[in-house]
């Protein structure tokens, strides 16, 4: 299968244009965020395995070349040199899991210009994506005090694939598990779940449902208490566990979860249940996590969907795939609010303390070691392995504990950046 | 390929537990809206080719299996259960394109209550992200007074998938065409597109860039032209169509577009050039061509991306898969805020004067003729083919048209619908 168009056609009617145009010289394009969303303090790079994943089978199928030519639009040698076209170029990039901010060039791509044009939407697409979600599920966990979170959010995903890479995202990030077997079985994610309301609602009494879920699953401990009156149930927890059945914890997924919470937990301590947790789900986001455990309310693990799987407060970046190189010189445009700094570009992050501090984006010439972008392809392959996810899981925690803590709350924070000029 | 792990791991304890307790008998589930975003006065509905061809799909394949078998949750009755399953139920839904409203069954499914726990995710998945990009597309289209509307959006959908399936939603909806390549071959949408700045930078003048693209797309004559100056841009084009070179419009991408359109369009206008239409986009939604059209804004199409694609003012819908019938008995919960109605469901429309005056949700049974609910798999079978993306198009435009004309405005206003007990 292709995925060579996955773009625009203006990608490809610019591409020819530059082919009779002799604009074929090696150019560099850059793929930064101009701004933070005033939801962010920090973004997480994300979307690499995806765009290189993809950019191996970018070609034009043989489907794709009718098509085009059913268009009407290029010409026959244009189409020619599609059938042709493979990847051959370098792309450097910031790697997963590290923490970045605006004007911070994610991915470079450099290769003779028709080449690459052609990548853009493709490679903005996977980077933005990646990226948008990695930095979602991050703010998430900086609030979340070593709660436990977990993954929850696939039947709202914008299609399938974007919650694939989304629960990839959320356990780099530091969640520890997701509902979507899919991601579990493709990136070896831990997979989490019990059971729904029409599970309960399946049998006679909620007493049934969970002795019946007990018997299937004697070691998964873990009951919905909320089908029909919440407290209600708690009672009839406290008698299964009394009795001997092993409960671990119980979800609550409706109501008003802080003040359910409290109840909930009053009753099974005063009954003196203290090892049963509480899991909460239901419009649960960042925002309601920091003003829950702020104000004491005792949950244990949080189950986290709809706001994480659409970045809903902040749903896209201010992304973009920019030219800033041509034959050696620089390209810039000066649109109003759409200025764009020219030439390859390499990130020095400076710490004070063990904290970060300011970065700085400098000039790649003579910084190609050292800085925080790295190669990944040259002559479209890979000059390393990439790294696998629980490495890139690992770096994510390395790297949000050396975010300074003002950056890890909900209040916006500016991060120095200096552009070199 | 098969689609069977697009779902979460509760869906399988679940049927795992419905099994071996014997709750094996004929369930219904129902998807719809609970209520409706603040953002949104209706919905369309949409998602249901994909969720068609994708239940094609759904088979646990052999890597599935053992990917399941090594979680050491299930049992092998179990296993061996899954890796024979196909849906053989039946579906009914109101069809794709109708204009529909909170508690609406978009879909029912029907069949062995453990075979249809298991298709929740992605059934959910997939009427849910059609019916949010339809949604938003006709609320754009709602309010742009029969202008031209392209769809600019695949940079920055949640991954390809999800542009592909926006951009037939947009079309759908009525706009005109897409920037998407693969949408345009895979559904026969008209695609469109022209150049980057990217393009205008790579040659040593605006006038340099455009001589180039005319030369190679004599038959495309629209032209970017806020690279640098968009003022100065604009004298350049007017000597270059003085010159008898072909301009039919221009886009603007940055700047005031409103204040920028109105300038344009009276030097245009001026020099006796009223023909070239003026093209904006960046960051365009339903509310700035509202704006702009009401305050007389001349301006002839709108190019909407980002915040189309995303459904940003209202990322997601409180759509669910409910239990609503189980052995002919209803089922339903009573968690606040989360009531559901139980029984399969068809939905009478009456009509004033040829608008939308109110809909009426009531019990199928004996209604199966005459509503918006209708079949589509028996046996899990197509009942008839399902309808061209043109035929869609056609009744989405109708709908509209009978909407009552508050609605098809961004002022907040709600729909009866009556929900029969």
């Amino acid at each position: 299968m292709g995925t060579a168009l996955l773009t625009d056609l203006y990608e490809l009617t610019m591409a020819q244009s530059f082919l009779e145009h002799g604009k074929t010289g090696t150019a560099v394009f850059s793929i930064f965020a101009r701004t933070l969303p005033d939801e962010r303090n920090f973004l997480v790079a994300g979307g690499l395995d995806m765009l290189i994943n993809q950019l191996e089978m970018f070609r034009f199928t043989r489907e794709d070349i009718v098509y085009l030519e059913s268009l009407a639009i290029f010409s026959d040698d244009f189409l020619s040199y599609l059938k042709e076209y493979r990847f051959a170029g370098t792309l450097s990039a910031i790697p997963e899991g590290c923490i970045v901010f605006q004007n911070e060039p994610l991915v470079q791509i450099e290769g003779p210009l028709p080449e690459i044009q052609i990548l853009e939407t493709l490679a903005l697409n996977c980077i933005h994506f990646g990226t948008l979600v990695a930095s979602k599920a991050a703010r998430i966990i900086a609030v979340s005090r070593g709660r436990n979170v977990v993954e929850f959010g696939f039947r709202r995903s914008h299609m399938p694939d974007a919650g694939i890479a989304a629960a990839r995202a959320a356990y780099i990030a530091g969640f520890s598990g997701t509902s979507n077997l899919e991601a579990g079985k493709r990136f070896g994610i831990p997979v989490v779940g019990t059971m729904a309301h029409s599970y309960v609602m399946l049998f006679t009494t909620e007493e049934e449902a969970f002795r019946a879920y007990q018997s299937s699953f004697p070691d998964r401990g873990l009951y919905l208490i909320d089908t029909y009156d919440t407290l209600a149930c708690t009672e009839t927890i406290i008698r299964l566990a009394r009795e001997g059945v092993p409960v671990t914890g119980i979800r609550i997924d409706s109501g008003d979860l802080a003040d359910l919470a409290v109840k909930v937990r009053g009753r099974f301590d005063r009954a003196g249940l203290p090892h049963i947790k509480i899991f909460v789900s239901s419009n649960v986001d960042e925002y309601s996590i920091d003003r829950w455990l702020a104000g004491g309310i005792p949950i244990d693990s949080f189950g986290v969907g709809t706001h994480f799987i659409t970045s809903s407060d902040a749903p896209y970046l201010d992304m973009v795939y920019k030219l800033v190189e041509y034959e050696g010189g620089p390209r810039f445009k000066t649109s109003p609010g759409k200025t764009t700094f020219p030439y390859r570009r390499q990130v020095v992050r400076h710490y004070k303390d063990g904290a970060m501090d300011y970065d700085e984006v400098i000039r790649m010439e003579g910084h190609e070691e050292g800085g925080l972008v790295e190669p990944y392809l040259r002559a479209g392959r890979l000059v390393k392995p990439l790294p696998a996810v629980d490495d890139i899981r690992k770096r994510c925690a390395q790297e949000l504990m050396s975010l300074p803590e003002r950056f890890r709350t909900l209040a916006k924070q500016e991060y120095c950046v200096r552009v070199q000029q």
